[in-house]
């Protein structure tokens, strides 16, 4: 293959005395110039973003950080107890969970937003569609129900109003509003909007690629797990959840 | 084991209508009120950054995220060509390179710093000490000296004036200065203190601990490598880069 | 919830004097008494294999190992040089290479040839209906054809004899020949079984549940990103590697 | 870089009709000829097994694969509870795992075997040497000890007794049997050789580099969690230990 075949990467590249990310000169355009979440957005879309797509960004990099004692956090803790000297590998370990169970959803809910947005028969339709979908398959639909915060999540207004209030609620929320109609008519009752359904919209929002909705989460659930991992060497918890796990799933010789 | 024996965590509880992140209530206080950088060090330290705080940690995230075609951008792309339905993975590869032979000199360059700080003998001749100590074992010192930006990295002056116009350049950038004037006599010629150097100095300034040090590298990283993968999917090369290896370090079969 | 209520493993008990496996005395019945394969099948499948069944079992795991400079062997010898100190990590980021575009298409293959066994209309139109279903899709069927390997792999006919010569080939090995005939028929032209078409058959006829069929890709593959980092020890290709790739994808400045 | 000047694997080559593992035909010399664990000896260290070094390694591999509810499976099957689709990440999460607090230790006591043995002063004096700086440093000695097994590990004897019945046992496994009467001496009390200090004896005995000693324990450990990751389908128990520890050391809002 000749050099002029070679794709190359349009997010970097450097002398011996600059540094230029995307278009710009890391040392005179964005060091001490802009916060990490613009840069965040800069370096993934190419373009900065708005103060109005930067306070959503941040509402949703807030929101995931921290959830406490998640399976994410659990593994990140087990591999910090283990290889203490390689706290990459602990927070490694948390995020692969970062997957279709949980925070997975948010990706799926975008994307059944942007399904529901684009579909010729109308959002009302489709929404219905969905939902019945879901139904005969005995899925639960992504970004919908929460097993402990009933009958609302807290956290679903909170976020659709910080898009509200910088201008960038569109078409998507009222996409997620309108599921959630078809969602509780389906039901024949109430069922939240999780948080994961409102991020999946504001995210659309503010033009993060469906294929990299996932990456914000991971890069928000890194940041809770190095805090997992500081905590867990000032005051350490892994081992008396191994010692739990092991006494009640483990020993069964007698 | 009685529950009055077992350790519990400060950094989350919640209940079914509310959800504390240490002493702040999510909804309350964080979401839509605080930046995703406030955030992150609000759940590390425990308490709110002050502005210049919040400055430097901007500064260091931002530096830190993006540094093109490097050992964990290619294992995060050759991930994500393997494994393109788990982006998590693709990241959790990329992070696993944050180990002692590039960004954990950061580490490892504030604990020097630490180290000359803390000398009863003072600063000067503690920073002698090391160097000579590093030029017997026939080790660099971590922090400075850059293959690439010669004679100086860009990086670390503009780093160490957002500390200083933020007011939080203190002892340990003094340490830094100190240290940097005994490697050059050591070596008897000028060597630039490099960002990693410059980002050790300012996160000790404003208060990360040594241990998680490391972590706030991964945070940014973590960031930088969605942006690859992102453009992994727009404009692949990760299979341009493995046929190249193959082609010059396999293949020798004939 | 109650001590009765806790699922247990049934893969490992032990007292102060001794460890089980399954129902076998560590010590006294498996250590010097069996071999890794055996030892592998009867953990996972909790029952011994037969000679038969070892005699495939190795034929796969020896068949997998080791491919040279794949993506996932670039991906652990990019962790291997920058965290040298960590290889564990080096390997975990090899094998989460190990994903649905490589060797995953031994499992899907396998869910193709159970999908076969078991259609009521008969193998023969059941892999008419696969071969044309992919054709639809614009897809490759798993398990057949090879970038390099053409006409025909070489692994595949060696892989299908050793579950000959052991009398285990039997209705899942017939229904890839089956599904051979039909993806020639489809295609106008040979196409080869590849080596995961072959193991996805032979596998199955083991009894290696379809779940966890990728598992015995990640052993394998393990094993030879172990060697790939010893050979980076004493004979480093990841910086060169790396130089290569920045090189050609990366400075673009100038 | 000319091509003269890339350095080359000696691990693998292929051409269209024939891959190469070394210098063995795959295909001719290894599928069907050769058990796992001699291709996990050949690819590693370049030379066939004998039928004892092949002992000696099975009995090591079989004896590290599986100790149940460890901190590195209930990492995989939080990983496997999270991200179901992606069998290698939950592997991967486990054998991070393998750091320095557990199975590291194998590597530890290997390195302070090849001390005694190089040590001009004799094996007695290093030994005692050994156990005295340990002790001054308040550290445990790596391969001695257990926090169940009391008071004598049952594997270590057996482990032992594979490598004297297949002709194996030499200085390496000297030199451990020296440093365990200066350990019991140190301590004024008997303190079992644990299966970690009888590992890290067997496999110096049988040539395995120290730097891969770690990467055996990553090998036999990926099994493990493959069969843990299949009982977590059909039994689960990861959100079982989730709610405990959440129960446990999570929920302290009230």
């Amino acid at each position: 293959m000749s050099k002029q075949d070679a794709p190359t990467t349009g997010l970097c590249r450097h002398t011996n005395e600059a540094i230029f990310i995307r278009n710009a000169n890391l040392c005179d355009d964005l060091i001490g110039k802009i916060t990490f979440t613009e840069m965040i957005y800069f370096n993934l879309l190419g373009r900065r973003s708005s103060p109005a797509e930067t306070a959503v960004l941040n509402a949703v990099l807030v929101t995931i950080m921290e959830h406490g004692i998640t399976p994410s956090a659990i593994a990140a803790r087990m591999i910090a107890l283990s290889s203490p000297e390689a706290l990459q590998a602990a927070v490694a370990a948390g995020i692969l969970g970062v997957g279709s169970k949980f925070i997975g959803t948010i990706e799926d809910c975008a994307r059944l937003l942007a399904e529901i947005i684009e579909a010729p028969e109308g959002t009302g339709p489709r929404a219905a569609a969905i939902v019945q979908r879901y139904r005969e398959a005995k899925q639960l639909i992504p970004g919908f129900g929460h097993h402990l915060h009933r009958p609302d999540d807290p956290r679903s207004p909170v976020i659709l109003d910080v898009a509200r209030q910088n201008g960038v609620a569109g078409r998507y929320v009222d996409a997620l509003l309108v599921l959630a109609k078809a969602v509780d008519e389906g039901a024949g009752r109430h069922i939240t909007i999780n948080a994961t359904g409102a991020i999946g919209a504001v995210l659309s929002e503010i033009g993060i690629p469906l294929d990299s909705i996932r990456g914000i989460a991971v890069i928000s659930r890194a940041a809770g797990l190095v805090a997992h991992i500081q905590e867990e060497q000032e005051k350490p918890m892994a081992r008396f959840i191994w010692e739990l796990a092991e006494e009640r799933v483990g020993h069964t010789a007698g």
